[in-house]
């Protein structure tokens, strides 16, 4: 069971940046706490602040995985070509954000990257990503 | 441990009305599901088709639970009143619904009653609620 | 052969309320004259304030009655809950205004339940609803 | 008793196009169940493609006859000078809409021509008519 | 001299929600201070999270009061049928609210019930009613 | 000297339409009058309830009169087929409107075809043809 | 105890404009009955109907007065400069209108300078200025 | 008969600024050839570049004079309080605008100031005072 | 092989109105050029100003040719009645503009009738044509 | 004879994903036809996923070749930045789109990138790129 | 070398006024810091709440001066007046705002009287005055 | 003192690409000057068309340097990830824009990544960097 993660810009930041939105733990920290909550898993991690970069890295996820979760960060709101990229694969896709974004900015509360993905967790910090992969589990059963 | 769970209009047809969009299982069927999966939760589960019914019942669950799920259905959308009973309340609220709703008509892209809540689950299908009574467990550690 | 009439807020005023907009005949009082006129039909009027308790009524009419009748007043242009009862049922729906909302405030002129109705009939006062009966009683033939 | 109808662009083509919204009966053939329906009423027909033949048509109707029935299809949305029209004439008009326009795309969901019309059937396919009829026969008792 | 006090949504927890927001006094309490201020005056106090049930009161108070003072909560910017409600009575009818809307999120800058109100007042905290009840006395006089 | 007054949809009921807004004076006799008052002007009027015929006359008064005044009454706020016409002409073209389009309904508060014109004159009632054609000679001077 | 009252642009014609929407006293003469109602308030009025000297006298009144009251007439709807004058003095300030703003044009639905004032009390006639020396008397209590 | 004539901010420069749109001529010679064209009418004439003060000045044209032309200038498409001052008198007021609004930038394409004046004569350079005044000569006969 | 051409409004004009928009050749001159150009195909061309003519002459090529090229000029932007009539033909349709419509004013940035059409070419003046009908011999291959 | 032609986003996919919209056939396959189809021009070929790598496309295509054809994917309804590289370069550029955007989703109904392109060609699925390349021939003649 | 600074409403507060904002540093006696900085520059500086005085004073500076400063304060989003002035005059004009408006409400993000303006400095506290005077010097080079 | 210049999308071709907005002197040429006038400050200039990397640019220079200067070219409208990586460090930044982006395209008139910045500078061509280095080092003081 492979399940990839693909973070978009400033997640690799997560930790140091902002930590009243983000908390204080770094995600390669957290990495290694799922792979240790999820032994039968074999993991692939990436990150990029390149939109075109995601758009490859999911590509390549729908072919290579059999479950995928992004953060898309910033290109959430704005990116058509992230939201194309996962129309485009047949695995299902979950879209995981740390911080509630319906209680931020205005600009932040809509997805255009969700449209096509088969769910959405967010709000619950770090643990949003446990729950992805859980529910991933679950979808793959 | 006492978690509850409150569900809005017409959420007492699932399993009966447009299985192609929320399934086909009824919710007291996978309450029990859910009651079997935390044997140290003890759940309460309302549900009611009026809006202020659901104010009441949250403000309720503020005082007598330690985390509240609420899936306010159609008032999602335009539920002031029910956004502010959960910002009224101090235990952790999550959102789940059941469909993706990026994917379905424009008026359910947003959510007011999100605004609020510490998080939203939403495209998961019934497995949605346990993700977030697993989340809800995490919090209040 | 049953048909259900459901009437939302302030519609138990007909008669009273500004008679220059809707009239001045009470409900009940017309509610006589349609059984009248229909004497192979047989009717079930319901009024409701609270559109909660409407959805509960159009769920119910859906199982027990062949045809509904529905004019949710006030709740026409904002009420998801009430659109999606009426998208949960199988048995036709029309939905019946006794002033044209066209030429009313601009916030009459869309209506967000009758999206999933089968059809419209406006501003023929009372006798929209003998009109609906009639539409009713051919769509069934 | 007279009573006309007008139909606007496209509706010459009833029975022939996308029967699946506009149903498979041509509007001639209708017009004589109409006629036997009403053996009292002298009904007129006419279509026409072309807006400002409809506004001229809507005048001279104004003039000779008792009730007019209109429904200016595409150019429902769109066209003042209809509206301005139905508002200089002095006979009952009704509009009439075989589709339900507000289960179709955004731009169909107002009507700027039913804005100064006495009311609006929609959605019953052909038997709209029959009912306009019904209803315009009430209003000149 | 009757004077009826209709609070919305949530109103039941004053003193208890967000006293930097609401104040930190209970209604109650305050209504015993304002039956004292005003001896002159017969009270009628309700509280509902119900909007239908506020519909209703609205209407009862319509016709067994003098004067209404509503604080429609949550419901101020969506409720069409509250505002059909105060439309349909004849006595004087005052909007309060406890905040002042206007420096809050903008989905709370416009009120759709206060547009068939007499007047408004709010931001003045629960002054706001003993300032409404002399409003509708000077407007008896 | 020749100018060219065209009017559109329903002008041709001046003096029978609404006279609260119109006004009681046939256009052709208004004519007679104008005729009376520029001696030295060749004036040509025609009117058509036609959108394109109007497009038509446009172009055609283009090549064979001096000046143009043009009332597209409903089409004034819809028409960029008319706007084009204009565009598409050498000889100054004024747009008149006998109402005042800014005290009325919200869709006829902005003008698409006066935005090729040279100017516009409006809410004077007939005069503002005999005030256009004075500005048409004064441009032609 | 010094209160301050300034008015805006038009309100020096109160008792004499448009007294359907604006009763027919006139200021001066209510200023007399205001002054003999609080003896222990002395009053400092002033009307201006230019944006400017209103941002001037607010930032006086700051200065030398206990409480402000404002009527910003037209500028109401659009003066930033009016709303930072509010914004940047610390004497509690009201914000009075004469007529419900709420029921008449739309562009008058909101107010821009009532967001950093404490509140607002509108559609009372001159009584609600009144009521705003009862409030503020009550808020430096 | 008076007439008056008040300009508003920039015109002043009329003549000098951007001739392209405004003409070269300024408005005091202007205001030379117009009194010379109507002997029988005595012409007052003010510019100021301050909103309030063009408050001040229509009011107390609407007590001095038999007619009102302005040309608010800037303020035209802005300024609510102007609009209430034109409301607020009872003799006919007309706007002028030098420029085509139409075919400027899209802020300037509509007017608040028109909506109470009788009518508009826009894009005809300096003419249009005297068309304006034409148009008040015939109003008053 | 038949293929007809419809041209909409002032595009009669082509060669004389805004060479800088749409060149300086006449469209008949054009036609031949074309013609000589796909010998085996047998072409129909008309033009029309009038929207409702085009609606006829769209349903007319739908049952005797094989493939459609319309340029529906400024009814482009505003016509459900010319979309309706695409919508209801089975033939190919193609929409062609001769400048691009997204470099001048935002009024001409959406098509309406493009909606139903197979495709569209734009801004590559009247060569246009030529690969429209080269693009429709490529489908009925 | 150079022409340059470059894809964006998911456009590596073609023949693979969603044939419904795109068709089956892949890109490095069309390429081949299309240098049989035109032995005279020298092509060249990228496909990129990331924005930025398009603009450094864009601009190396303006100084090495003759003409450019771009497909921006889901860059063209948000990217200034491809835009402005199209605007910097001297070269005449088309933009292709496979699939008809206007019959799609809203967010596709508009292209920000072919605002300063020469033309677009869409909806004729890969023979759009054949119909862009006669164009440019046209065009550089 | 004459430069002027023309500051709008509520900018006379500076210092005293919400130091959080706007810092805490008076504006005569950055203007002498400000005037030592640049002894070749002969400043004049001038305050102003009234829009209409900020109009005459921009003429004004546009025939005196070299170079213009204008922070227009609340101004600064709503007054076509004001830009006009500053399109009107020749020298060059600089927009400076002491504080980041885009970081502020949403009613603050856009500038009007920028859009004439050559300019513009912002969020850089009162050093923006001295980095515009200089602009203006290295301008007028 | 370290300052670093980050440029976006295009700003490569300064100098070449489109002289009358942007000037034709290329940026190193500027950079040597700029250093020049500067020599206690060292300079780290960089150039992306990536938005991606100038995520990454931005994350490194809030590490390595004590002020930073971005020019985002088009991505100043769209790119929410540019906003947060500015959001995410601490070191002092400025937005420059060498055109004044009020006076272009509509969709040019919002700056998004500015909102986080301390400030920006538009409109004063290549000088707007060194008056932002002059405004850093200021700060920096």
């Amino acid at each position: 069971m492979k399940i990839e993660i693909i973070n978009g810009p400033n997640l690799n930041l997560l930790g140091a940046r902002e930590p009243g939105i983000y908390g204080n733990q770094g995600f390669e920290a957290y990495m290694k706490e799922l792979e240790k909550g999820f032994p039968e898993v074999s993991f692939k991690f990436s990150q990029s602040d390149i939109e075109g970069e995601i758009v490859t890295l999911i590509q390549a996820a729908g072919v290579r995985s059999d479950g995928l979760i992004i953060n898309p960060g910033g290109y959430t709101h704005t990116s058509v070509a992230i939201a194309d990229a996962v129309a485009a694969i047949k695995i299902p896709v979950l879209e995981v954000h740390i911080s509630n974004l319906l209680s931020r900015e205005n600009f932040r509360h809509t997805s255009l990257t969700g449209r096509y993905c088969r769910g959405t967790i967010m709000g619950l910090g770090l643990d949003g990503y446990r729950l992805a992969v859980e529910a991933i589990l679950e979808i793959l059963k």
